[in-house]
């Protein structure tokens, strides 16, 4: 991906590459992309979201304070006159200063965008300085633990349509961490910190966990290892009744409160038909300062490795939960708006299927094209022009070559090689006799007819239809009237 | 759009506001925004493109000596260590630099992403700091003009599809201005820094671009005038013929290159029966260094100013012109890639579809959902939970309200609110019957069905239609099975 440069002339002294951490996405890998946002949008909307968008980079006061350590990931502007200014970290602040600046009290949105972090990336495991982020979030007031449910159910929805692979939600509360750290003995002003090092654990073995607790943070050996018995469990609904049991825990006001709402989240869960797939996890602490209830992760449980070929190694996909102090923080009156809400990061789950289609050897349309337009001989490039001003206006996909005289078999070359399926020829018998021959590349089958029959091959399709069929599906669909005409268009 | 902020506990000391020449898009503005973009994608994909993304930051020195005076409007990021980058001013340089950097001598792609301009925007004309460009180029080397001829036919239908009133295209040529100049005295070295200039002649009279030339630029007051006789004229083939036969002119031998060219263009451009809004216009110069043939510009003719508003004046919305050397910039061995392409502006052809739309009053729905699940009593929160997870498995879009026990008129007046058509009530009486009642909002008819029934009422669409659908239509065309079975299911 690097070419260091250094033309003769002297010109040309710089590196040939994108910024680090970051990358170009080519035909083949947007066609990818794209089927994986459609499966997302669709379950966002299917879900009753609307859609908001906001700018790459925020006033840099309105990022400060909110990601606690990994503030120092956030990438700012220079400083060229005027306000200072930082590429967004996430999507979760952006809407919450969206929604105190508007007052908005209510709202169940999406937003899909790139945000900015400036880690050291392994962009081998799909880790990026660059990378999308898709997020549904619900706004306001409502009775507990009913949104909340829903975006697990959206995050279970979207797993399971992606194929990715077998899957584990976590969930647990930051209101059960906290009663957990207070009856360790461990003051209320060291739980941000230490939820920065309990969000190691799926990173690093706890023994290393530990360490840091006690070295740089500060605990008691003792405390330490009380916190280590709690963070070994996970289970469901059993758990829960267990912990609710728990002489100390069920003590502490947070914790009891969590507890009872995890109660009723798994009941919701099960209503839903996806408790099989969730976790409450006590080791789930999610290293960001915003959250204040439940917080959960999903994991990918299986590995791509059936080809011997070095491994994807992914680890979470995507993760949420509630803040209801964030919007706070924005409005000049301290009101709060209740936000509950999922991110999905896509660069992992996108990594996996551009592995698997790699392998696969699976070839990949990256155009759409339904029709070429050819000529058989020389100085008929006029009539090509004519008729495929005609197939655009009349709404169909149509390319030719960008040459006076093509030969016809580079015309047709170029739809084998990109999967055009149909040639439209016009040859000075044809133009003689004023029709055009439709030819189907894959059977050379050829059928003539006049230039209003060939529009009609192909019927205008709505707009969005038109935006967003796949390969091979529009074409499909098209033949509808002159099947009678001509075997092959039957059989496309 | 401001707020400056003081709380109480002295914590919210900020100004709430996106930066400058920034803005936020809620619901109602991305519902325009997405039917702008799916016209134009539906165009590129029409004819025959594949599509790609870059980072939104390149490495300064790729974006370094690209964009003449305009380079000090880039947008920089702080060095943070590591790279020293900046964010992208448009999408053909990341374009020119990918297409070296991967080697790629032959495609035709879109690419619709935001760039940044530090520039003085005036927000109320649709120019912002942060804005969209939608880019088609077709890199190759080609015969004259056949791409170029289609980048202009690409124009000419996403205008008149979008249907934001008259425009017109303006072209010129990079080698027909350089030869004017020369005939006119003016040296080569000036060229770049003279088109700057001329570019300003569609927001200024010519008597302040001359003095501009004469004064900052050094020309002599006579080329000046020698220029400004050129830069009045504009036409159509007829101007063509009447340059080739310019003594002056037609004897530079750019300027004889450029026009047998243009004549070229325009005898495609009849073809394609856009002639008509295709204007060669000798003052047409763009700002850019890179351009080095053909070069074109869309304006608007008519303004919005039917309701006595204040009027939303609007420019050029989209530009573009062929340029041959920019990716041999980026080539350790300075291998040429020759280039035409076209990018459209959309935020001011947004301005105008926005205000129309509310001067209209046109009511716009910002979601999709097509039933909402309601229960007239209390205690059937499960019963809900239940239903609605189902219609979501079943790939309809489906709402309920996040309370326990929400009234039924609370039910009905959000489904009025959103413009949802659709109620699945189910109540003690029909989980009795294990059916639901699905009611039309607009009418009150109710029919009572099977679960199995109503899923059927919505047929699963495929991933694209479910995807792109706009509000009314996916409805409509879903009700296929049980229209017998009430009379207000066909209605729809």
């Amino acid at each position: 991906m690097k070419a260091r440069l250094g033309g003769e002339e002297g010109k040309h002294k710089f590196v040939l590459k994108t910024p680090k951490g970051t990358r170009d996405y080519g035909p083949k890998q947007m066609a990818i992309r794209e089927r994986v946002f459609i499966a997302i949008i669709t379950c966002f909307k299917r879900h009753g979201a609307e859609v908001i968008d906001t700018p790459v980079f925020e006033l840099k006061e309105t990022l400060t304070g909110k990601y606690g350590e990994d503030s120092k990931l956030i990438y700012d502007l220079k400083d060229q006159g005027g306000e200072l200014l930082s590429l967004r970290y996430d999507l979760t602040v952006p809407f919450a200063r969206y929604l105190a600046m508007n007052k908005i009290t209510n709202i169940k949105r999406y937003h899909i965008a790139k945000v900015y972090r400036r880690d050291n990336p392994a962009t081998t495991r799909g880790r990026y300085r660059e990378f999308y982020q898709c997020d549904f979030d619900i706004a306001g007031q409502f009775d507990p633990m009913i949104p909340d449910a829903e975006c697990l159910k959206i995050l279970h929805e979207i797993l399971s349509e992606l194929q990715i692979g077998d899957f584990l939600i976590k969930v647990n509360d930051r209101r059960i961490l906290n009663g957990m750290f207070a009856i360790c003995g461990i003051p209320e002003s060291k739980l941000l910190t230490l939820c920065s090092t309990l969000d190691k654990l799926d990173k690093m073995p706890w023994e290393e966990v530990r360490s840091e607790m006690v070295g740089e943070k500060g605990l008691s050996p003792e405390a330490a290892d009380r916190i280590g018995e709690y963070v070994q469990l996970h289970g469901g609904m059993d758990l829960i009744e267990q912990l609710l049991q728990d002489p100390k825990l069920s003590q502490n006001k947070l914790a009891k409160e969590g507890l009872g709402d995890m109660k009723l989240l798994f009941e919701y869960l099960t209503l839903f038909g996806i408790a099989g797939k969730v976790s409450f996890d006590l080791s789930l602490a999610r290293g960001l300062d915003y959250y204040t209830g439940v917080i959960y992760e999903a994991v990918l449980l299986q590995q791509e490795n059936d080809h011997g070929e070095e491994s994807v190694s992914v680890g979470s996909v995507a993760g949420g939960g509630r803040y209801d102090g964030l919007v706070g923080m924005f409005d000049p009156k301290g009101r709060k708006v209740p936000c509950v809400g999922v991110s999905i990061g896509i660069e992992r789950i996108f990594s996996i299927l551009e592995h698997r289609m790699k392998a696969s050897g699976e070839k990949v349309r990256t155009t759409e094209t339904q029709v070429m337009v050819a000529t058989p001989q020389k100085h008929l490039l006029s009539a090509r022009l004519k008729l495929i001003s005609e197939l655009w206006d009349a709404g169909i996909k149509a390319e030719m070559m960008y040459r006076k005289d093509p030969k016809l078999l580079k015309q047709l070359q170029y739809c084998e090689d990109t999967g055009i399926p149909l040639v439209a020829i016009i040859g000075e018998q044809e133009l003689r006799d004023g029709v055009v021959k439709l030819r189907d590349v894959a059977t050379r089958e050829e059928v003539r007819m006049s230039l209003q029959q060939v529009s009609e091959v192909f019927p205008k399709s709505s707009w969005s239809q038109k935006a967003l069929g796949f390969p091979g599906a529009p074409l499909k669909s098209c033949i509808v009237d002159l099947a009678d005409k001509c075997s092959f268009l039957l059989a496309l």
